[in-house]
């Protein structure tokens, strides 16, 4: 089963939830047979390369309120994190473009230290509030997941590079009706939207488990005159279809 | 949307199959939007390596018939090739193990040359007649999609490397049903078996793009206690939950 999951390093229930699907996931008896794949998502996409300000003040203006306001709202979504275990400090974090933070993640994914890399940009993100919005940073974090760092920075260097897989992830988020993140996608079949309880995703895995069946298209007769359906099989037989037309 | 394949490069309908839903996805109007990953299926999996024999003695002695019905049977499936415009030598083919090969796709997958490695494959195997069961002729095609001589070498030495993933797709294609191949699964929810005519990919590719509603699972009803549902949208909002329990 493939769990695909968008999201974005700026958004704190990403973060959370993702540690929640990773408790769920551990209860979930065919968690071995569960592939995941991390899909881009930007929550500010018009955002500037080089527009990088402190989270609280972009809540305080984006949401009109006090810097006090959004400080408390930042506290409430910390007390959940610290509730899962996870490390959340308030009031210095940055805010700014995450697109080449996506960009990275996809070449990570290409040698299958994607969740590693994530992992570790959420928690310089909001842990450690490192910068991620600094290429020194990306790249150091790169280097600590495990990729090479010429090529981590050949690729942050080339704003083209990875760009099209990341406007790829976020057109499908959109074909499939996802306007906010997480998103938690089962098998292109299921989804779960926000950082929800452990327990939801055990529950959703489950059921799409159980609802795996794929549904036959085509004509699946058998022995038509053009072919239909002709395969082979493990008994040795390739099926031969009656001589005749064919498309 | 993602089209996952199942096949066994010693599979004519395979071949065939390959080339028709090519053709058919040629015809589908969302073709860019598709995503198409081949998965490792072995027809003869039980087959050790060094077991090569001619494909037209195999056929005989599994299928009890003579060597000229097997060239016969060979020349049938040989001319729905031709019509879809592929070579198609009979007679001096061989057959064996095609681990090997398998690990090698996964290899060709990983740095996004899988389907060129396939299709030189079969063109190898079925066009050519050039023993695929040969080191040496894995390595030329290898370097001829676009991989390093080298790390091919090496994973070919290596009888783990890629072993885990080719029977995961193995066991996958067992728990979606498959006994044969090829095997198209679309999205994991629709699923053409054999290698049908090229329109009834195309109309596949649209039922399947029609059918592309995810259900969603878990309590979207938003605002619960237990932080349920809580995500982060494009307007800049992270939607807070009521103070509260949660899990």
């Amino acid at each position: 089963m493939r769990v695909e999951i968008w999201s974005d390093i700026a958004c704190p229930w990403c973060y959370i939830g993702k540690a929640r699907f990773e408790k769920g996931l551990e209860s979930f008896a065919h968690r071995d047979d569960v592939e995941v794949v991390h899909r881009s998502f930007e929550l500010d996409p018009g955002r500037a390369k080089g527009d990088v300000a402190p989270v609280v003040d972009m809540l305080a203006a984006k949401l009109g309120r006090s810097r006090e306001e959004a400080l408390a709202m930042e506290e409430q979504v910390a007390s959940h994190a610290r509730s899962e275990g996870l490390g959340y400090r308030v009031g210095d974090r940055d805010h700014g473009s995450t697109f080449d933070i996506h960009r990275l993640l996809h070449l990570a994914g290409k040698h299958g230290r994607q969740d590693e890399l994530l992992s570790l940009a959420y928690r310089a993100n909001f842990a450690e509030e490192r910068s991620v919005y600094d290429t020194g940073t990306l790249v150091e974090l790169a280097v600590e997941a495990g990729l090479d760092e010429a090529e981590s920075r050949a690729v942050l260097a080339d704003a083209q590079a990875y760009a099209e897989e990341v406007r790829a992830d976020e057109r499908e988020a959109a074909e499939l009706g996802a306007t906010g993140v997480p998103f938690f996608v089962l098998d292109r079949r299921y989804g779960v939207s926000g950082g929800q309880p452990a327990e939801v995703f055990t529950q959703a895995l489950e059921q799409a488990w159980q609802g795996r069946a794929i549904t036959p298209l085509g004509g699946d007769a058998g022995g038509a005159a053009d072919g239909r359906g002709a395969a082979c099989d493990t008994e040795g037989s390739c099926e031969i279809p009656q001589a005749g037309g064919h498309s």
